[in-house]
């Protein structure tokens, strides 16, 4: 068996932290191959992690295990969990991090309790590497999801924020992503949108929208249905998020 | 068959968009090999990715394919192609990415239009996941070439800047990249340098050529024949972009 | 024989350096499994490069090979050494590296001096593709240590700072490593510690030791015995660094 593990982390990549979690599987399961998703999650953001693992999980292989760690929580009470979807499942602790999963998937969700499957001495400090990454090894070597802990019910599940209808023809929704281009994500889906309508943000109206980049002009603010699902506001080979000085978890407004 | 295949890109790693693009292709092709070169090349900057890519291709082994995606067109009409070259394949948007190594090889250009090779839904957004690391992984399956879309003439090659003669002690060249440690690097190669020469840049003249990094004292300016096969611009233990005050793309004299 | 190589370099990742050591390592054996540690060492640094790679090499499994190059005397005299350990091997450059894994393991080190495993043509600038890339990818594919080079006695080892006894009631030590989160790694182990201790650094107290970090109050700073086997200085949910404004190599005091 050769399964596919693929890591989400706040660790960044200049320290060994990644390192030592690929050597903890490797130790454990030397076959397994290892993709990272990223380790540049903002420090201690879930919310930000559960939307990134929610745009892509669905474009790996069936069975692939993903291991997310954002865990500012890391050595207190907070559970650690194993949750399974019908074609893949995750590793991560319970602290909100799989939320957006949580509402796109029919679920199971099992505690991880066997410290027969963690580091032999697990540290205070690292559970990326002496549990989540641990167990998920073990996981890839065919073992079954039951053996790790017993399901439980209580798991913490935030309410990820929705568009709200604030009149007949305003409906406030959120920046809930800025990616590396400048690309400003809103959480409207095209289940959302009217057929006619207008973004305000800081002061500004946005209404043209494409269904490509390169029809604006340079530095031009448009509208466009993005590959994560969700309504973006994006400026042609320019940052909408420098153009409009925006910052994550702002609002903004759709007017029909 | 258990293919190599080499990645470089301007996505950036904060995103979720080298997990999807890894993920397509292991949906694709669950043994091949996926290699990062990098992903961050400056925002749709396709000359800084022609040069990446021809300084390091020779370097994997024979029959490597690298999917190359700075694609500001992305959406719109630009071509898609994949070029053969004698022991490489080269995949990417049709906008000059590759012009480096058109320029070193005899090459041979398909256009990518048969669709049964893209993902089943074309996002407009974002051809890295859905056109080009399909197209990588089903060829690393050992799909003919030809399957993929018909020989073309008509692709874009853009002339890179080659160093200019400007008078008879004088030949003008340019700064074509500068790398992490702040070393320059020019277009001269070995062929251009004549037996005696100094350089001037930004008012300041460097004389002194060296064969390897150790033998200045700390700060001190001096060239040096680069492994990208080029004239560099370096200052031992410093950043001859700082102490220069240097951007990309600026004019550099060499005078004999 | 599918041995895996762990990359630890100060090359960064926005150019074609990474790819180009992956795609020498794989010319040689394509079926090594390449895994990277980090590329983030600050430039030249060889002491953050020496405890990077000591706090996670062990997680690894046995038989891995570890490629390490922080370089700033590549092309000169400095020697290139290939070092033993019980269950690991290491190739660097000579210049104090592994310092910190000599100080913690019987070792034997090896002069790399055998010019068959190096590129048939060796730049002067670029070692970690050349020299220490190849030798660890023929090393990979089982060639005998003893076939690179002859034993040698006179490497280097720089002698880490130890924490230093100055008063009754006072132990001098040193911050040896900040990490992604902005925790202060010190160089005190858990046999330096008395039974009750405050750290005084930059003006500031710091008399709480925690077991985990979500003990305390958001911003408050506390002291904990952090996962590479030192006392670190951290504070819940924000940068100790910036908290106390500190610089790498400052010197905190143990007060008793």
């Amino acid at each position: 068996m050769n399964s596919n593990i693929a890591l989400l982390t706040d660790f960044g990549t200049k320290d060994y932290f990644v390192g030592a979690m690929k050597g903890a599987i490797l130790s454990i399961n030397e076959r397994t191959n290892i993709i990272d998703i990223t380790h540049e999650i903002p420090p201690q953001d879930v919310l930000s992690a559960s939307f990134t693992l929610r745009a892509c999980y669905k474009d790996f292989p069936f069975k692939t295990i993903f291991v997310a760690v954002v865990d500012p929580g890391v050595g207190s009470k907070r559970k650690a969990i194993l949750v399974e979807i019908e074609n893949y499942c995750f590793i991560a602790p319970d602290n909100g991090l799989l939320s957006f999963v949580f509402e796109e998937e029919k679920i199971r969700v099992l505690e991880l309790t066997n410290k027969n499957f963690f580091s032999a001495d697990v540290s205070r400090t690292f559970h990326g590497r002496d549990v989540f990454a641990c167990v998920a090894a073990h996981l890839s070597k065919g073992i079954n999801p039951n053996e790790f802990g017993a399901e439980i019910k209580d798991f913490i599940h935030i309410k990820t924020a929705k568009p709200r209808k604030i009149s007949e023809q305003e409906i406030e929704a959120d920046i809930i992503h800025i990616d590396h281009f400048g690309n400003l994500i809103t959480n409207l889906k095209q289940t959302d949108l009217p057929e006619n309508f207008m973004l305000k943000i800081n002061g500004k109206i946005i209404n043209k929208l494409q269904t490509f980049f390169a029809e604006a002009e340079r530095s031009e603010l448009f509208m466009i249905l993005g590959s994560a699902g969700f309504l973006e506001i994006a400026a042609f080979q320019d940052s909408a998020e420098k153009l409009l000085n925006v910052q994550i978890n702002q609002k903004v407004l759709l007017v029909t």
